[in-house]
């Protein structure tokens, strides 16, 4: 099994019957659905909420409940993947560009899993670029504030265009090379006018499970 | 002359010959477009940029030469109203819906004068309902999160739907009542995922002008 595989079945077992599941997107959530399918065709009983169509459609597929958020009060468990992940479970998120949405099953989750192998396992924050989900609007302006952070900015492109996010934005990857105070610097962030949401993950994460190329795991 | 005309008319003074300027929204940034378009008229040499198309449409209409945002370093000075403001020249704005694109231009400005009629001019915030722009995805978990900082809350409709802004969010109205620390609100709504911005301007007038009933200006 790849360290990815690992990781995400060990995280599964913390789901239990009657249990409202928060379903991340990626490469490493994507292990957690299949597990999370096979334990639902073994009589496991749960409703979930995706991050991504892509984690609703691979949900369906593998017949597992998806409710609307309108008929969530709060989301017991989510499991999700990590660009990167430090010794105080800080992350940053969202190289897939699924950011925001991903950030709003974690922020409104009891319990936030993250679920990562060992390569994402860092000492400082920032050598991955982290993802800034900015408005269309005006957004040269927001990015020269993105900038006078600190930080080398790229708009994406997909396909010889900027790349739109599911919530109609523009994501600005932002290369700080090294981020010291991940707390001070989503709050400046998020305080800039036109930034809908960055990929910083602070004090949201409730476990961390690390897979490992030789088999082992480590939870924290 | 009605007192919001006054106070935009003596703003329009502060313009001059070579500046980038931007066009606020709403019925007392009305006055100032139009008084701006004379002066154009008059041979006043300016570049503009709109918080609304509302606004770039008057500027079109009246000479008013209108430049994109990619041509901009930063805005020479803006001029706008308020829902209300504070003895703090804090604000709250957006109850036209622009809040977004209002603060972006206020933001990016080296001077943000605010015109009001005396009756904006409040001692505590908070009675008018304060625009939170949050993003449609989830948006059920956003307004709990809202609702738990102490707020009554309705997402705006128009014509029997939600009400969707420039951006393609919905707008929530949240009936504070008194809002005593419009800082820590405005870093508490902006840390919330899955809101955009929200209509709390704080630390961003350079100059309040009021215009009285009795065709008295009032400036600090």
């Amino acid at each position: 099994m790849n360290p990815k595989q690992i990781a995400a079945e060990k995280a599964v077992e913390s789901i239990e019957d009657g249990m409202i599941v928060g379903l991340g997107t990626g490469s490493t959530a994507y292990w957690a659905i299949q597990k999370i399918g096979e334990r639902v065709r073994d009589g496991l009983s749960i409703q979930a909420v995706a991050s991504s169509t892509i984690s609703e459609d691979l949900a369906n597929e593998l017949g597992i409940p998806v409710i609307p958020f309108a008929d969530v009060e709060t989301i017991d468990l989510t499991i999700d993947g990590a660009d990167e992940v430090d010794a105080n479970l800080q992350l940053t998120k969202g190289g897939g560009g699924a950011l925001l949405r991903e950030k709003l099953l974690a922020a409104n989750s009891r319990r936030f899993i993250v679920i990562v192998d060992e390569s994402k396992v860092v000492d400082t924050l920032g050598a991955f670029p982290l993802p800034v989900e900015i408005v269309p609007f005006a957004h040269e302006l927001t990015v020269r504030k993105l900038q006078s952070l600190g930080c080398e900015l790229t708009i994406r492109q997909k396909d010889g265009a900027n790349f739109i996010s599911d919530n109609g934005n523009l994501i600005a990857d932002c290369r700080f090379g090294s981020i010291t105070d991940p707390v001070t610097l989503h709050t400046q962030l998020n305080l800039i006018p036109g930034v809908v949401e960055n990929g910083l993950f602070v004090g949201l994460t409730s476990q961390l499970i690390v897979g490992h190329s030789d088999g082992r795991l480590t939870i924290r």
